[in-house]
């Protein structure tokens, strides 16, 4: 490049050269990110090709909802779900599978509860519960009052006579005007969490919560309760959503109404079980990890296809399609199938802790646990850089309509890694449908569209084909 | 406001209070259409917020499936829907409902098709079939050889002997790798409507279509074909992609074998039927109209839960929706549950003729056709200026979801208005459970997500009302 030099006025002549030399390596840089945008763009587009065309995820959730079936924590069927998911990441071949041994809480329904209340004219009124996942038994027939609340501060304004011995009743709903309805969830869900506390804290005799859906209907919908060491325990039930409108309904006219629970959940000694891992080295960074997962265990209402059977056959499809690509990946990739996200996420606190006595650097950790419907983005935790190099990549993911950023993921198995990973990803799906099905009966195979599924895959893996390639 | 004048240089200052008069009613710009957005986006906001907690969808649609069921042009159902719908936006109660007649094609499948060939070692091998819309008959069994193309090339390139007395067996599927599954459709429907036509120009006794979908199951998906008045008519029926998968293989090392097919189906007399118009006036343009419309009528064989059963419902929910809102909207709304689009489009193609004799203004037709899953956006045919105006009003949809903004409507309904109106809209839904169920059996309530549906009534009577608002 030659510039003509103005002897007269050397500093223009300069600047001017500067500024023509900022604009020359600025184009550099540019087309060098093109040339990056389009072999970028062609690696996405085969791993979408195998995916779509050759994809293992319709027999690989066949099985493992219709063979194997609900996998509760610590139950026989969550070992054969360990068992089934290494010997299928064996079948892929990468350069290791190992598993990776957890303790876990092994809590069982027993016999299904029974429920109802007596109407102001006499008449017996059966009410859909099912009990919250960790809750105690009510050691026989648990009788008694029932004091509705829609809120904490309700709770909290209420005397101590008016709670003392009767069941509380969060019947605060899942909000439908939310369009986004994991929002919706997220706003309720603290029910169900802390009721049996919050009311024990005040003497009840027992928590009801609302099932969180949106859906109305005869179904109760299950899910994780916590107890206080330092408060007593009570039992929690979740009620459908019309039981609990048929409850709130009669409470306005009848408010001394006597409801009945018979449940007989216990809790048996934990278990020992496993995550399962299949790793691929990396052939430049060896020492950097993406790790991608999904949950093992389900609870025990239904065959979890939805939560989390999806994300569990999309990190075998994640692995398989990594591994068939033409390239070994530049950065180490583990596939994780975690045990126990659904009462305690001790899988995922287990693979942190040992993440983190390896001393091992991770560049991204990713999970698929947003119920496996049609793919629309990521969640993304993480620094500004690794944010703004997100925002480049999206054009990449525009054609295959996942482009959507959000910040902060949704991971429960993510979490524990907060602190070690650069990034915390979570694949983000459409979630109209998801509140209807989730952790009931309901979440089974025929409510599940594979291609949605593969669609997951695909961006997950295309995702990771990135980070191994430009980092974070 | 207040300039310093420079006298010595008056063209100086001239120039100077051009720009920052430029400026301030630049300024004034942005203001005004800033407000203008956030008054948009609170009246949007009340139309989802009635949408999700006071809309009729659910009932409704399940009144339409389960209590009329499928209702092909011409049939007794049909009419029961146009009757239905009638008395529904009766109880909107806009400034006038009306019926406009139209003629309409009354094809009947008959007794159930039947179909199979003998294998080699001369097993019979039952094949699962259905009638495409609006085929002859075969007149009792029609037997014959079957030779298998999968382009147009492939047939041209034929011999006449080779084509002559035997079934031409159009085997191109659909493509799993376009994300779009609409995009896969329309690649090669091509088959299905003009099949028939080609086949039977070269001489062939009949023809076998793939069925338009890739799950590869025994549903076969009927939908609309075409005969050519100066070709000799012949059968046309859809193979399942399983059955289409057996035939294949079966072909490759048996090309002679015998096919056999019994199709029942006739032509009746054309009947008499109607599209149903409510309309509510506009209060400032009253002589500007926009249109928003589903289909009456499904095919025979499920009840069209998604096709169009959730467009159908979607219309008089936009209706209800725009009649709900504090203010008369600015310009006419025309909700349209149209006639015959299945076989003709037959009231679609009334509607515009009445409107052009009428000399109607119509500033845009929109169409609810899409499968009535999560709404992503629109698709868009106007001139430059309503694509401007389209990609300005984006901002207030992303938090809807319904952001997506595409080239080209797909409404067939629509079609008919294109030189009428100014601009032609679809509701674009996501596509990849669709074609699962189009056209087939599996077409039924239970595949639909009410809050899905809700979400594409409230995206379009947003959309409308920001049309009657602002205009085009």
């Amino acid at each position: 490049m030659i510039l003509q030099i103005n002897t007269h006025q050397p500093w223009r002549s300069l600047k001017f050269a500067l500024i023509l030399s900022l604009i020359y390596f600025g184009a550099i840089g540019r087309l060098s990110a093109q040339k990056d945008l389009s072999s970028d763009s062609l690696m996405i587009r085969k791993i979408y090709d195998n995916a779509l065309t050759a994809g293992k995820i319709g027999p690989n959730l066949y099985h493992l909802t219709s063979k194997i079936g609900s996998r509760i924590s610590g139950s026989a069927n969550a070992q054969k779900a360990v068992e089934w998911g290494k010997k299928k990441m064996e079948e892929i071949a990468p350069d290791r599978v190992y598993l990776q041994e957890v303790t876990v809480p092994h809590w069982i329904r027993g016999k299904k509860e029974k429920s109802f209340f007596i109407s102001k004219s006499g008449k017996k009124i059966p009410m859909s519960v099912c009990a919250l996942g960790g809750s105690i038994g009510t050691g026989g027939v648990l009788s008694a009052q029932v004091i509705e609340v829609n809120s904490w501060g309700e709770l909290a304004a209420l005397e101590n006579k008016d709670v003392q011995g009767k069941f509380v009743f969060f019947n605060r709903a899942m909000d439908p005007k939310e369009i986004e309805t994991f929002k919706a969830y997220l706003a309720v869900v603290d029910q169900r969490a802390r009721g049996a506390i919050e009311a024990g804290k005040r003497g009840a005799a027992g928590a009801l919560v609302r099932s969180m859906t949106l859906a109305i209907d005869e179904v109760p919908h299950t899910g994780a309760m916590s107890y206080d060491p330092d408060v007593k325990k009570i039992p929690a039930a979740a009620l459908s959503t019309k039981s609990a409108d048929v409850l709130s309904h009669e409470l306005k006219r009848n408010s001394d109404l006597i409801y009945s629970l018979e449940m007989n959940c216990i809790q048996l000694p934990d278990v020992k079980s496993y995550n399962v891992i299949g790793e691929i080295k990396g052939s430049v960074y060896p020492n950097e990890f993406i790790t991608v997962g999904g949950h093992i265990d389900t609870w025990d209402l239904s065959e979890g296809a939805s939560d989390d059977g999806t994300g569990f056959v999309q990190t075998l499809e994640v692995l398989r399609l990594i591994k068939n690509r033409d390239q070994k990946p530049e950065r180490s990739i583990r596939a994780i199938l975690y045990m126990n996200e659904e009462s305690g996420a001790h899988g995922a606190l287990k693979y942190a802790r040992e993440a983190k006595s390896a001393a091992e650097t991770h560049i991204a950790v990713m999970e698929s646990d947003a119920g496996g419907f049609t793919p629309r983005g990521f969640r993304v935790e993480g620094s500004q850089e690794v944010k703004e190099k997100m925002k480049a990549w999206k054009p990449l993911f525009i054609p295959y309509k996942v482009a959507e950023l959000h910040s902060g993921h949704r991971g429960v198995d993510l979490a524990p890694m907060k602190d070690q990973a650069k990034a915390l990803i979570s694949l983000d799906c459409d979630d109209q449908r998801l509140f209807d099905i989730h952790h009931s009966a309901l979440d089974t195979y025929d409510k599940i569209n594979i291609r949605e599924v593969e669609l997951g895959a695909a961006a997950m893996a295309s995702l990771i084909a990135l980070i191994s390639k430009h980092g974070f």
